[in-house]
């Protein structure tokens, strides 16, 4: 269980305050390890070139999952409808994102059905959109598509064009009460270790060992992350972007998304105003009204006590926080992801800087 | 082809004015004919107990589907997914409504697969909502239903509740662009033939040939409607309720649905107005503010001079129309069933009378 901690720690970290929150997913795999599950988690250069393998996370608002609660079967009853599906069974299953709850989803199917985890996800990180994941940028089919919800509903999609995942999907979410279980991404052994951002299972647990060990050691938690983070390849820039205390925010459900801005002004001798936009996830940071950081790299609302990553849905007026940047995976940098998960995605009208380029300009 | 056109005549009539215009559907039965296909029509009674039988049709705004054509295979595909689905082939189909478009969809697709359609429906006219429908009225399960489109999305929804059919399918429905093909109640031969409303592609027949024949004759076309239904059983009161010209017509799309309302003025001879509430279908008719029909009895707008109905989204200001009243099957006006297809059904503040019983009191 100190595993599954570590791995939500990081993953919240990861999420970019989206993806949702690990407590009910941890309360789940609690109790299925002490129902004596075992869950094993293998390479993606494991699986053969010809394994069936899908990805698993959720759809929906994080902040409605608060109060619309999964019953724990949505998972195995997907895994059964893709399988009847496809016509040929599972051999291992993945995160579709490591950020936030959906970073743990594939761990409670796996105790439930025996599958291995791939150490791997198509986002290494969290997205608010169902296609922005890499998978779909390198060109596989996401469908068949299989959304189950706590009421027992089981909604399958076939179609040719990822697109449609998202916009029949998100319409379907938000009539299924605003969040469900998904599984899609049918691929072959041969196409995750292509096309997957390998190790962020890993990560995630490195981020959560690192803060538990420094924690233990009355050490920085802050420098204990950077520390990790500036050794692991792709996320090695990783840095504190301001330390702030929220003096507004503002939420709000919008088309089956929480979008909204929360505004920072320094604390502990940072001077200015800080100011971050989210749908879902945190997009774009700006210090007094530069920017510093934006999609795809990670920016995260730590709490400047506890280095706890703080998710959109529970940002409070008042809070003392770190904000903290990292860099992410070559793989998301490329220009045709950018193109799905650059600024430009989400109507933003600048062009993608690196986050250690804008900090060495600035710096 | 005659056989076709007849029922196409009759089933428009028994649209309300809603279940989509039948032309689409007529010119892709004429190419499947002229191509060789062959299409058996069976009594229920025909079949087997435990035969396997879905229902065909369509969901959307009928006024979306003068626009958003089919390519023809929708049927197919969704027949192909219910059948892997349930693990069974299917022995037969039939229509989900006879009104409109509907009444043929189940023709296209017997044309394509070879299975012969039932002679029977769930409405014994068209109804706008997807619980609208004798078989979800007495207990039987809608689900799976597979919805498929032009593009060849096809989507599939299990789920116990049949109230979901209408909630989550309108939403996907509009996401899918306001009109998609239908298969579902995949039922006994044991449950339709009790659950069934029995012999209405008969029915719809029987006014089209009627009409065809008065006109060989040079006969009144609205006696030879009224004659031939005074005849059938459950349709046996059938009437003229008003002569009037369109002076007011008021339409949109709301939620998926087309709706509004058409204010008549009488013309040869006929005083007063005439008031028609739309959903889809013509809901509710009044006479100089005192109601003269209403669901689920059924109301229709003639063309005055060819006696063709006009559907909800071809009428036009202008328009000189016949409105036309008939009585529905006993099935349709038992407790129950006015729960789910009677006025309050539709938010409509008054208790249902049967057409006949209004014409006589007021006459």
């Amino acid at each position: 269980m100190e595993a599954i901690e570590d791995i939500a720690f990081g993953a919240t970290f990861l999420g970019c305050g989206g993806g949702g929150h690990t407590y009910i997913a941890e309360l789940q795999l609690a109790q299925a390890l002490a129902e004596g599950a075992d869950i094993e988690v293998i390479a993606a250069d494991d699986l053969n070139d010809d394994d069936l393998a899908v990805a698993v996370g959720r759809m929906g608002a994080p902040s409605v999952q608060k109060e619309k609660y999964p019953n724990g079967e949505e998972g195995v009853a997907g895994l059964q409808q893709i399988e009847r599906l496809l016509g040929k069974p599972v051999s291992a299953i993945f995160p579709v994102e490591i950020g936030g709850q959906n970073g743990l989803s594939a761990f409670l199917l796996a105790a439930q059905c025996g599958l291995p985890v791939v150490d791997c996800d198509g986002m290494g990180r969290a997205f608010p959109e169902a296609h922005m994941v890499s998978f779909n940028i390198f060109g596989c089919r996401a469908s068949p598509v299989v959304f189950t919800d706590e009421s027992g509903t089981c909604v399958s999609m076939e179609f040719d064009d990822n697109s449609q995942e998202e916009r029949l999907g998100r319409s379907l979410t938000v009539a299924m009460g605003g969040s469900c279980h998904v599984i899609d991404y049918p691929l072959t052994g041969r196409e995750l270790k292509q096309f997957a951002v390998k190790e962020s299972i890993s990560v995630a647990r490195g981020i959560g060992r690192s803060v538990r060990n420094a924690k233990r050691n009355g050490q920085d938690l802050f420098q204990a992350i950077f520390s990790y983070l500036n050794g692991v390849e792709g996320y090695q820039h990783a840095f504190s972007l301001f330390d702030g205390k929220i003096i507004d925010l503002q939420r709000g459900i919008e088309n089956g998304f929480s979008k909204g801005r929360v505004i920072l002004e320094g604390i502990e001798g940072q001077q200015g105003r800080f100011e971050i936009e989210i749908q879902n996830e945190n997009l774009i940071a700006r210090q007094d009204g530069r920017v510093v950081a934006m999609v795809p790299d990670i920016i995260s609302i730590l709490d400047i006590e506890s280095a706890e990553t703080i998710n959109t849905e529970n940002l409070k007026y008042g809070q003392r926080v770190k904000v903290v940047g990292t860099s992410v995976p070559a793989l998301l940098r490329m220009p045709e992801a950018l193109k799905i998960l650059g600024p430009s995605a989400f109507s933003m009208n600048c062009a993608y800087q690196p986050i250690e380029k804008i900090a060495n300009l600035n710096g």
